[in-house]
């Protein structure tokens, strides 16, 4: 069986965080990794700040609702989810993703989740589980399957390492040129005739 | 990360075969386990009644695509997966499921293949892996994820037991008295209640 394993930001759909900066005007919501590099450190702050600008979850899928899937990526999806497997790995929140995927039609999704309380506040995170991307791979190569992993970033390096192919979607240079033995594509047609080969071979 | 891992035939869509044969009138692809206990010369047995009949790929995948999703289906797996991530663990083969899935809005399926030859004939068929959707849902729930799973017979029960909860949806009596520690439904708003309480707990 063949199996596609995607990134969802940068890939399928914009930074849910910065264009949720974007979109609100807070500022500090654009703090990323770069930043603050311990992960833990910089979600607690977000949480911290969403907190104190008293934005439920309701509130945040509203704002989130207003952004759309990358210009031509349900297309891309649609025709991918007709020709193999799919599955979207992430470590946005399912709660985040949850009005882009829609859009998307539902793919199935790996990520993490949103702790909300009684009053629809966001009251802490929960990893699925550490490295998550790369685990998720691993795990579906376990039940026999063969896998296509493309991603844009870092932390898409070791999913796409442990895939039986992969490629770069829209990656920055200096990714493309600390890993020239993927190839590199901008165009989700380019993409789509990378996964053909790899459903023929 | 909450994950409903489903059965398809019998479950979503009428079992694939038996419709296969009353459409086309072949009543030995009526054969089942039952009759012949070797899945494997089952399989070869029904791969050489489709070469008799002269059935291409593209034959088989018209007669299936006459059939439609079980009445509530739709509505059901696509409320089920605005809810939670959804997968389907099928003894089928992906070609063979290929119409029904488009109906369904392609939910991801994790099922076996048939090798087609150049002339788009059955040529035989590859398994996932032995044990498929037992060993799915371990591979799942090694990622980080709870499950919940679902089916109608005996090849379901041990993806429903490896899962941290499961049911049986419009099992046989006999299945639903030798496994009485699981919950029994027959309608499909009964069984997305239990997925609801799943998702709570």
């Amino acid at each position: 069986m063949k199996l596609v394993c995607l990134d969802l930001e940068g890939v399928l759909v914009p930074e849910i965080w910065i264009n949720f900066a974007n979109k609100t005007g807070i500022e500090e919501l654009c703090l990323t990794t770069r930043d603050i590099s311990d992960y833990d450190v910089l979600m607690n702050k977000r949480l911290g700040i969403l907190e104190e600008h008293n934005l439920k979850l309701s509130d945040i899928q509203e704002v989130i609702n207003q952004m759309e899937p990358m210009e031509g990526a349900l297309d891309f999806i649609e025709e991918l989810r007709s020709i193999c497997q799919v599955i979207i790995l992430s470590d946005t929140f399912e709660e985040f993703a949850a009005p882009l995927m829609r859009k998307l039609r539902w793919p199935t999704l790996f990520c993490n989740n949103l702790i909300i309380d009684q009053q629809d506040r966001v009251a802490g995170y929960t990893l699925r589980q550490q490295d998550g991307k790369r685990k998720a791979v691993e795990a579906f190569r376990s039940t026999g399957c063969d896998i296509f992993a493309a991603g844009d970033s870092y932390n898409d390096v070791t999913m796409i390492q442990k895939a039986d192919h992969g490629a770069f979607f829209r990656a920055p240079e200096n990714i493309k040129e600390e890993f020239p033995n993927y190839p590199a594509v901008k165009e989700y047609s380019e993409l789509l005739n990378l996964v053909k080969k790899f459903i023929k071979a």
